[in-house]
């Protein structure tokens, strides 16, 4: 693992670490806050940020502002990358942004030519947390947060591990992408054309299932452009409505989509994660 | 003037314009933080930033996170670009990024090529703010800091302008430009080889002439690598002492020269020219 970053912010470190992922089969990233205070003697729980489409794992390090709360609370925050990296990993053959780099999805592909790299969903839940407690004065005690693209990765993730996270929560998630058509075209590619495989890697069918009943915190802006067509926040509310899941959903008046949106509110999140954390 | 940027954030509005400026002969843009509340009812006082080499008005829009302190002590927070932009403004011959675009140094340059557009003292103290306080809801109440390039403009503006600003304050700024290499070569080119031009935007040569003791308040990274060749505080340590001149040097351990040092300090000083600028 070689370190490519270390900048002190609030007292703790911001890192970067660059390393030979065996489940991508590529070299990826991933950047961690360590606050104040944290070592072998002194381990901190870790609340797991994930990032949307098109970013890397700097785009929340730089611009969301979380390093403050994280250090005030005491925990570390790891972001890692959304998709493996590299020259020999594929891409969207259209040129967008909705798969390939940037865009993994938090999924296990299945398809080719993606099955051999795009195994995000395992590299988040088995690669990376047992790197991060070997290599980290972390404990064992995980949250798990995210925006767009990765505040679905947040949800999904929870739902489908109970118990490996203490809190979940989500900023202007992509609640339904079964059920919009970037999310089909993504899912169809990843996976396959069997729906029921795409079921297991969209929150409001998770809910639907009913086997976490982990509650589930999340923020939406009411001027976030990508609202009707992407994320649907409103699929969440009747799922959680109709199978009576734990959902504390609030629409922020006059936010948009924007790291503006997620500065804003993150404050909110890592606190509430620190809660469960130390609870 | 275009609006080109707006998006909620911590309550209030991040903002930004572009308009052609007379005094630059160019385009340029800038960015504003209105807080919550701001009205023509109850307009609030201005602190301007001014950023260092490379940047726009962007970077410590993104990075530094002082919109929230803006919002808690009801203050706007203004970015200017750190130099006139366009096709037919010159840049540095040699490629470099010391001068020219991204580097106007807040001077008024004398010489060819860059005397029709690199007019960024008085851009920074006759141009933009009457704009500022015809077009947006805010007092005639200025303070004014930045970082590096940009502490040195802050702290040579407030210097050079008595009475104009309530407070000043720097982060890792440049303190003798005309004593260092980089520093020499970029005030030769703007303003010629007479050196009495160059103490004319000199922070040590300013307070060496003791024309206006308003206070300086400096934030340093001991671990910034551009402190002993570009920034040298030691030089307006030594300055301040000789002169009587009141300075709050605060010399900040294993801090570096990023944003993320900008950003770990960056709400102590919105308070400090708050509390000013509200006195």
């Amino acid at each position: 693992m070689e370190q490519i970053g270390n900048n002190k912010c609030f007292g703790g470190f911001q890192q970067r670490f660059r390393f030979e992922s065996k489940t991508l089969s590529s070299t990826t990233t991933f950047s961690i806050y360590l606050p104040p205070g944290a070592s072998a003697d002194a381990p901190v729980p870790v609340i797991y940020w994930l990032s949307g489409l098109t970013c890397t794992d700097e785009n929340f390090v730089i611009k969301a502002g979380a390093q403050q709360y994280a250090a005030a609370h005491g925990v570390a925050v790891v972001a890692p990358d959304t998709s493996p990296r590299g020259d020999n990993v594929p891409s969207d053959p259209d040129g967008g942004w909705d798969i390939g780099l940037g865009a993994g999805y938090y999924v296990d592909a299945t398809q080719e030519p993606w099955r051999q790299h795009y195994q995000m969903y395992s590299f988040i839940t088995k690669e990376l947390p047992p790197l991060i407690e070997r290599e980290f004065p972390v404990t064992n005690k995980k949250a798990i947060m995210g925006h767009s693209m990765g505040g679905h990765g947040a949800l999904t993730i929870a739902l489908k591990n109970p118990g490996a996270y203490t809190s979940v929560s989500a900023l202007a998630p992509i609640c339904a992408p079964s059920q919009t058509q970037r999310g089909i075209r993504a899912l169809s590619l990843y996976l396959g054309d069997d729906q029921s495989a795409w079921q297991e890697y969209d929150t409001c069918a998770l809910v639907a299932k009913g086997e976490n009943k982990i509650s589930l915190l999340v923020d939406q802006g009411t001027a976030d452009n990508f609202m009707a067509e992407r994320l649907q926040p409103e699929k969440l509310q009747q799922a959680c409505e109709q199978h009576q899941h734990p959902l504390d959903l609030r629409m922020r008046e006059d936010y948009d989509h924007s790291y503006f949106f997620v500065a804003s509110f993150i404050g909110e999140h890592v606190a509430y994660h620190a809660e469960h954390l130390k609870a």
